[in-house]
């Protein structure tokens, strides 16, 4: 799926009788208007003139000091002057790659990736590899191989990126054994690492995982964050954590592309983060944020056919659901949008739209527990037709030895069982 | 001057003692603060959560509404459908720069043009061609010119880039006579016009004059504007208007770049105009900006040596200085930092940085009368010293039949005369 589809899709969900699961929305109603107002009231009787006018290109430094102290919860400490403040997290990877990135040169990510990061490197013509993933992340295996395939080309990757905690889109996260190599394997070979960490407070279960910025020290590691998911993603405000002759660039690309971070916006947050009630908020957020994961868990358990895996997220937004390898779900999003609910099919995860096509992202964030429910069960409904759908055309012509469709050669019951049954 | 430079120029220039005529800051200390505080606390009790949510990479409909009001203001109505909105007008630009530009492409603009465009076309690899401006702005003639010799060589612009009315940093407008001839040029020749358009509604003085979206109907013009100069920078709200088929390039550009324009900083600015006094703060600003315009112009003709030129803005925020061409303005800034006063030197308006060497841009919208004055006044002090030191040293060093430093063969006095003699 195309960003133009991306687009579409997202014009689509906004209509309000669809549940949309499409999305990567935090919740923001639980935000409390009152503290807005406060906030707000605050700003305009202290500092409207600044707020309003323009700000240095890197950001304030209070707010290099706001974005240490959220990135101090996860141990890590950089110096202001190595943290640059964008317009989100996008036009922190979009400078990134900007600055990293000529026409033809390597770029290694996770397959499945985060969608918004496709059009990203495609914009800047980078050759994309995707290493695998499992259940514990990015393989490092794979990444080893792929980087010695390119290394007896003569080529060497200018960046890898990774988001190592609870991924967009598969929801998994790389193990501590993992990061350790990957932070190696980057030392070693001297490449850049690209750490992309929008989810990481949002855990919901298990002990924290160190940040490969973290157990790097900053010498390889290009960290991206954002307030997006752990205050608001209207206010656009993420940043880079990048060494001096990194973040020099970065910083005239930033003024190239739109001067400043609102400071608007960054008083916004000023404001929030001297309340010092944030931790409580995101506390509060991985309250809902828990109980809406195990919803979408049970509703999948509940309305998935037998055919269909997924992974349990440990935190973040997303499921990644993988039916039968002959389920497009580009396809199965037509029909879904009919039944008024979306998913992001998985090629989107994919730099040449051919892989994933039978993956789908599953948002949990931005529903209510019961929209989860119906808009899985609605989703399940669409899935086990194509099943049953796929089963009879391949039984009518099925010769009577053949062993069927199902790769694992076991023979697929018409209708799956549920686990109701 | 290097966007760097001009950085950390804007760093010092920060310092409170410091007379900085350097920036392009509007002055945000006249927006009421009561009215900043009512329009938050609306949005807070009616619309938090959406405001702090992501919007759609375009704007909202309502802020297109907005922006066409803008627009008709000065005689334009475009279709919704062909604006989106952008984080300031330095991201339309970017925007634009990025969908339409290749490696080598070539681009026209103004010499000088705006010094923030410098980057965005350096960045894009761009082969800029900057063709002369006089009181009437861009000259045709040489536009023409310009564009039969690289026709000659097989090429055609990507696009030619004005800022048509009260020229950033020249402060001269194009007259109605060459904005129909500009026009007519892109129609016939078939290039792409981009019309940046801060300052439209900032004069002080005279009639309108159409601009160059109004006379062609959009078939050859993508429009740039933005709020920042009669609303806030600080929102980081502007926005193009242009032709389906480069607006869905456009808006795919932006959704990678930075997903959508702050939500935040939309619904503020909707507000604002929704109270519908919009115009009048607009009047307010116009007062202010024309009486301190005046107070620059008295101070130049009283401060600067009388080999000094200078243009006179009907509008906008900008003064063009010209000094003997002995001059450097970049060494001459350092020494006018000492004395605690900015400006930015011409060099910056150029692509190339040899040209508009002994130039300099003055802005009055950001400092006080009082500030103009003093200001104007100290950078007269180095300017004279230079004149002076340069007389010094020639006259020294010069042959009795030498005619002497002034281009035009006059004899410069050691002293120049001031007005006040």
């Amino acid at each position: 799926m195309r960003s133009s589809a991306m687009r579409d899709l997202m014009a689509i969900t906004a209509r309000p009788e669809v549940i949309s699961l499409a999305g990567g929305l935090p919740d923001t109603s639980t935000f409390p208007p009152a503290t807005f107002a406060a906030q707000m009231t605050r700003i305009a009787q202290e500092s409207a003139a600044e707020a309003l006018q323009y700000g240095p290109t890197e950001g304030f430094d209070a707010t290099k000091s706001a974005v240490r102290m959220v990135m101090d919860a996860e141990g890590m400490s950089p110096d202001l002057d190595d943290i640059i403040v964008t317009t989100g997290g996008q036009q922190a990877l979009d400078l990134i790659a900007k600055t990293l990135v000529d026409p033809g040169d390597v770029v290694i990510c996770e397959a499945p990736t985060y969608p918004g990061a496709v059009p990203v490197f495609s914009s800047y013509e980078a050759d994309t590899h995707q290493v695998a993933i499992d259940g514990d992340g990015m393989r490092i295996d794979e990444l080893e191989a792929t980087c010695e395939r390119l290394q007896a080309e003569g080529r060497r990757p200018k960046f890898i990126y990774s988001v190592p905690s609870f991924q967009n889109p598969a929801g998994v996260t790389l193990s501590l054994e993992r990061r350790r190599r990957l932070v190696e394997l980057a030392r070693r070979r001297q490449i850049l690492l690209v750490e992309d960490n929008p989810y990481g407070l949002l855990r919901y279960e298990g002990e924290p995982v160190p940040p490969l910025y973290q157990l790097d020290g900053g010498d390889y590691v290009i960290y991206v964050g954002t307030l997006s998911k752990i205050l608001s993603p209207g206010i656009r405000i993420g940043w880079a954590v990048a060494p001096p002759p990194v973040m020099e660039k970065i910083a005239l690309g930033k003024q190239a592309t739109d001067l400043c971070t609102s400071t608007l916006a960054q008083y916004f947050a000023l404001e929030y983060f001297g309340a010092g009630r944030w931790r409580e908020y995101i506390d509060s957020l991985r309250e809902i944020y828990r109980s809406r994961r195990d919803a979408m868990l049970e509703a999948l358990e509940r309305n998935f056919p037998r055919q269909a895996t997924w992974t349990r997220p440990g935190g973040g937004l997303f499921v990644w659901a993988t039916l039968p390898d002959y389920i497009d779900t580009s396809d199965l999003l037509a029909k879904a949008l009919r039944e008024n609910v979306a998913f992001v099919p998985g090629a989107a995860a994919y730099v040449d739209g051919r892989r994933g096509i039978n993956s789908m992202r599953l948002n949990f964030s931005s529903s209510t527990e019961d929209e989860i429910r119906e808009g899985v069960r609605r989703i399940g409904v669409v899935v086990s037709e194509q099943v049953e759908l796929y089963e009879t055309i391949t039984s009518e012509h099925r010769l009577p030895e053949s062993p069927g469709p199902a790769s694992s050669g076991e023979v697929v019951p018409l209708r799956p069982p549920r686990r109701e049954d």
